[in-house]
């Protein structure tokens, strides 16, 4: 892989994992995450998963470090979500 | 690419574009996006935008038809919050 391909994937992973950054922060100031579908999110983080996998078969670096970090954020919000509906509901 | 990582690749895509569906969904129904962050919105949009063309560098089709769709559907999440937007405001 020629280095200006290298760089465009390692910026397309800044760029797109950056991106979920601030919802890892919402979840966390509000305690909660009603907006998100846990569905929706266990299908995203399942492909996230396999896109990591993917870029191991490939030995891809940007591909393995945005899929890798991606999915330790999609399921940082997942646990936060359920753990603040849990604490939530012992509160109760 | 041996079949089975291609394959790999295939259905990662279709799992985390698939999970942006519902999104495009839910701004349509709600007229609106009010929990969506325009900017980082922006970013993501920029990252899938780079992501296609690193698929496209390398002939790459998974990353190609995953980020290329998703490209699509972010952007109609984006142009949809504009217009809900600026149509909210013109019923003043």
């Amino acid at each position: 892989m020629d280095p200006q391909t290298s760089y465009l994937g390692y910026l397309a992973a800044v760029l797109t994992t950056s991106a979920f950054i601030p919802q890892v922060f919402m979840v966390w100031r509000q305690r909660g995450a009603p907006g998100i579908s846990t569905g929706m999110y266990m299908i995203f983080i399942t492909g996230v998963a396999l896109w990591t996998c993917y870029g191991l078969a490939l030995s891809d670096w940007p591909i393995i470090l945005a899929n890798g970090v991606t999915l330790v954020l999609a399921s940082a919000v997942l646990g936060m979500k359920w753990y603040f509906a849990r604490a939530g509901l012992a509160e109760r």
